[in-house]
């Protein structure tokens, strides 16, 4: 995973172009069904109108003795996104005034973009801009803003169902680490190993520009979202080990938010629970906003906004590493197994079924207890009355997700419980 | 407000009579408007009927040297209300058992009716009693109780809306002043600012015998209350400065308790919440009766039965105060203006809108956190569902109402937010 | 009741056969009105088929010198319940994986069962055990096991009503006190005391077989019982005097639970509150099955399994006591009262009603604060919005049942009250 995130981290990705449409190569190379979709410039798309078409070949500011201050070719954060083509010597105020640094950072190079309101600027290290010598500077943005397509990756992984898991990761910020390619990385893994099952829903997963592209989406598919999700993930800020986080879904308590608590509180324990009111900040604000409401959340490591690095070029290589890449691979898929297994169950006789017959509790009677087996079987029979998925019946009963699914599933197999229809919501 | 509440203090009110319509007579010459009601005796209201009026001209008891002893010319308070016409000698024993005084509050008159029991009787002061000499008085109550009315007064103040807000307060009580006339006081000027504004709700302002008053105007008008009130509020001890206190409804959570504990927990924090089941005591007892159960709470300053001059001639003019009454205004024209303003609240589009290209936040993005005005508008959209209205959005953001309303509204101008139906009940 | 107890307690109690016959025979001459049902063997009842009828004439144990070692006429604990007829000399190792004993509890004979899995046992002291000489033994098991007849008794108490209060217990343990013949000696008194009473409710008792017992009765009346039963409890556990306990129902909150709590928050404070989930081990297990779930509780003395003589022969007549009884009753004669008392209740009259005419309060007004009477008149007549019983009402008020009872009582005397439809379920 590590390997592939290093292979499109230098690509020089924006809301749409040729970055995005090159990493969405790399991605088909792993994943061949990869679905590429093209949106035109000028689309509505709910309160919005996709934007046109942004490349930029060259950029780069030089002083008066033709040095190079910053450039493209040494780092794409260099440039503010969408800036407009420029080709000109201006004033050292004029430059001023077109440059972001972070005192407090001053050698990381900010991510600054400015797609909705045409304009140009750079970004660079504090440390350098301080040392600017000279009063005239010769600016070159070598851009192109013009209608064309912003461009998305869909794979669809068929399932014995037509209800789905949703997997939504973005592909939009040039080279940035944790919060960009973690994302798309932890994707195509999950991908990969969702199609070599055999699953009970089927599972969808999208590489899209960040916010923009889930409101093209969303408002090209919310129908068919509203009709068959039953649980969402934004993969996202997945990659470093610092912290192991959750962003809710808007109003909570969703299938997605129940399974996401039960896998963080028995593989991460110490997880830090965000607030979607006080920090949400990714795609969340979309698949949860007022009347979309799907059930979607982010299992993160270190959230977007909470660590140093972030949206600056600090967020680098080194920020991710094999491990936090894999932690989270193996969360994101005891969730999966988690949802694939989760069940509304419902006690097929009244009254208790006669346990020792079967052998599911031994047959002499009068014993001064119950051996935990048998109350496990025992609370599961009395507990499955139709309301209570397994997710509910583990956090009744206090007891591991897994430990409560074999026993359901030995008592169907027994004949003693039947999933209950409707599958959970 | 202090020196109209210092000119009707000393009329001689009772449940009905002369003394009440000498209040109203006051009143509308300060509410021009003011409609005068009259309800004959032997009117059946619900469990009750409108009992005969009562007029006393003249109520005093003689020691047999002819000093005055008691004497309504003296104190209003002297006389048990609905006192029988009495002119006779009788005993020490005889007048004892007739004579009404507060040990614990050697100087204070205590205020005694008998509306419904025909009797007679007087009150005074326990230090006086105890100095009576002789063995026989004169005593001589020169009163009428025949069949007449029930006297209140009422107004409307006519809004954009037949949804309305009301104000309900009660003239019954002799020389009382935070326990009755604050409470007139505060309608009138409530009533003169209410008058001067363009309002949404229909404000009606009503002038009412305690208790058998609420009960005839309940009788009379329960359907269009049902049908038309949003929040009302019963004006009574408001005059004096040594609390802040709220009376809320039987059940609470009405609009009118939503309102009220906004305005205090926000300009009287240290407010004192009373208990509808332990403590109500005035015309909530009718407003909030099972069957009844409309929306309306007090706002207090000391709650009857809870200051130690309560229902005694202690409770004069130099309980209330300007600063009292003033500040009763204020609270209750901030829950007025709180109301008026209060909205439920849908987001327009689906997804969030795009903000940057109203300038309702900055254009380039890629920052590592939001402005506080950012946040709050997108905070304002995310939970603007049709759920809730800007009372819950603002204790929901743990921000003032007014700030909320203030985002709503800019929001509401850029056709992000619209008013959703129905209006909050 | 004791005297009762000490009757019934040396029968040889089974599932089935002479010993239960006997034992209903006894309670029959209490309860002349006893109906006795026989259910064949072989009959399906829900997930369950009714076992053959055992009888056991003659059990015992011999060593090679003729010496008993355990003997069912010393004690009918000696044997397994259900053994199958045996006539042999097996061997030392033979005969010890026949034994039960209890080491912790050297002096105790334990009780073992084995219903549904046809085997041979003997149960002894383990102290017995140890003595054990020899390497050959006489084994004799005179028994039969043959279809027949379950056997059950049952007796109805007419009422004003359909609606049923329900009193379950059971016969089928052998010489076991408090976990056996405290509960049908609680239900035949109760019973008689029930008779003796004009009942609103229909009583109804049952004397069953523990576990199959419940399943065949609820597989034979589950409907009648879905419709007409307003409250029930299992008799079990209700003769010692070391604590008073409630096993709630499945999901809390039925009348049974709410009226026990009220009876056992006033008489019993102490009371230990079992979990159902955890604690369950009586017929409650089918009473309050998913599907099933009756509103039945269980109020008990030391519950099953928490007292060390339990399912041994040490839970003999030492164990209980008239006292243990006597209290016991007591508290069930409360609940029955209670449920016979509560009423969901509805204020007659829009506003309060006019309590001084009705002499139901003093008929002078201006009192500084109202009588404890007036108060509670005042406060039953604010609540009583047809959403709350006479429970409701105690708890609200924090006031006894029967305080809250009277005062309801008068005031439907005085027409200010009436009963509300549905009667509470």
């Amino acid at each position: 995973m590590y390997d592939f995130a290093a292979r499109i981290f230098p690509l020089f990705r924006s809301l749409t172009g040729p970055g995005v449409r090159a990493t969405l190569a790399e991605v088909s190379k792993l994943l061949p069904g990869l679905q590429i979709q093209e949106v035109p410039s000028g689309t509505r798309c709910f309160d919005w109108t996709v934007p046109d078409e942004w490349s930029c070949r060259e950029a780069w500011v030089e002083d008066e003795k033709g040095r190079r201050i910053v450039d493209i070719a040494e780092h794409n954060l260099h440039i503010v996104g969408y800036s407009e083509p420029v080709d000109a010597w201006v004033s050292r105020a004029e430059l001023e005034a077109r440059l972001h640094s972070i005192p407090e950072l001053p050698d990381a190079i900010p991510y600054v973009t400015s797609y909705y309101r045409r304009t140009w600027g750079f970004c660079l290290q504090h440390r350098r801009r301080q040392d600017l010598v000279g009063d005239r500077f010769r600016v070159r943005i070598d851009s192109t803003l013009a209608p064309g397509h912003l461009t998305y990756g869909e794979i669809v992984i068929p399932g014995k169902s037509e209800q789905e898991l949703l997997f939504s990761t973005y592909v939009c910020h040039p080279s940035l680490a944790n919060n960009e390619i973690s994302g798309p990385t932890l994707a195509i893994f999950l991908a990969r190993w969702l199609s070599g099952r055999d699953n009970r829903y089927t599972c969808r997963v999208l590489f899209l520009p960040e916010t923009i592209g889930a409101i093209v989406y969303l408002s090209q598919h919310l129908d068919a979202l509203k009709r068959n999700l039953v649980a969402g993930f934004i993969l996202t800020c997945v990659g470093d080990t610092r912290a192991v986080s959750l962003m809710p879904s808007r109003l909570g308590g969703t299938l997605a938010d129940r399974a996401a608590l039960s896998v963080l509180e028995q593989h991460a324990p110490g997880y830090m629970p965000w607030s979607f009111l006080k920090h949400r900040g990714s795609d969340e604000r979309q698949y949860c906003a007022p009347g979309v409401d799907l059930p979607v959340v982010s299992i993160m490591r270190s959230r977007y906004g909470t660590y140093p690095e972030y949206h600056t070029s600090l967020d680098d290589m080194n920020v991710i590493s094999p491990e936090g890449l894999a932690g989270s691979l193996a969360l994101h898929q005891r969730a999966v197994e988690l949802l694939e297994a989760n069940q509304i169950w419902q006690a097929t006789c009244l009254g208790e079924p006669q346990l020792s017959t079967r052998n599911l509790r031994e047959s002499t009677g009068g014993g001064r207890s119950l051996a935990a087996s048998t109350k496990l079987i025992s609370d599961v029979l009395a507990m499955s009355d139709s309301s209570r998925d397994t997710l509910a019946l583990a956090e009744l009963l206090q007891l591991p997700f897994q430990k409560v699914d074999a026993c359901c599933r030995l008592l169907e197999g027994h004949g003693l419980l039947r999933p209950s229809v409707p599958t959970p919501m």
